[in-house]
């Protein structure tokens, strides 16, 4: 891993396309994981520099292309407007991440290829 | 394949970054294969219904990217203003679209299951 490789990359972006909808995207599933790990859409929102009703649409978007939603509200608590991952949420993340590492396992040998052929 | 599988859609989207450019991803890789087939960058730019300027800066990008260009204008000879794949942009379109099949290959099972999780 020398200078090359911090220059040049191959980054593979899975859309799930349903119908008109982007389903899960990089971006869709970004913010999936961070409202994962903050159990809040307002504070996975601000890490992604985005709004929270760009947040919401987005998690609108991707609970309707589902059969069941991936996120939902968490009333009452201590944590007012939280929001968690479902089971079905779980899934599709841990899913769509196995698709992610694989589509970069099985580019491995052409990229080392075509880094050859591009400039350093 | 029933209705559903034309419903829903994986689509692996491979960009190579090189620096600050994307030096192929799937706009340029389908201006690449036209120009290819039609020899001709205005007509390949026609097709994707895109200006000939636009064709002509995405062509450049990729070309400054590679250590050899990988299309070139074709001088005099019948087909005023043509160009041509270069040996290096054959090889390049080759590698890109072997890494397509790969990615889609290698996320099969996971896409299987993901598709459960879908809304029909």
């Amino acid at each position: 891993m020398g200078k090359k490789s911090s220059h040049v990359s191959l980054r593979p972006r899975l859309r799930v396309i349903r119908g008109e909808s982007i389903a899960l995207g990089p971006g869709k599933v970004d913010l999936l994981s961070l409202v994962g790990k903050t159990g809040s859409i307002r504070e996975a929102a601000d890490r992604m520099g985005m709004s929270y009703m760009r947040a919401w649409t987005l998690i609108k978007t991707m609970n309707a292309c589902f059969k069941k939603p991936l996120v939902e509200a968490v009333r009452g608590g201590s944590r007012h407007g939280g929001a968690m991952l479902t089971e079905h949420g779980r899934e599709a993340l841990q899913l769509y991440h196995q698709m992610e590492k694989g589509s970069l396992a099985a580019t491995k040998l052409q990229w080392k290829k075509l880094k050859r052929l591009l400039e350093d």
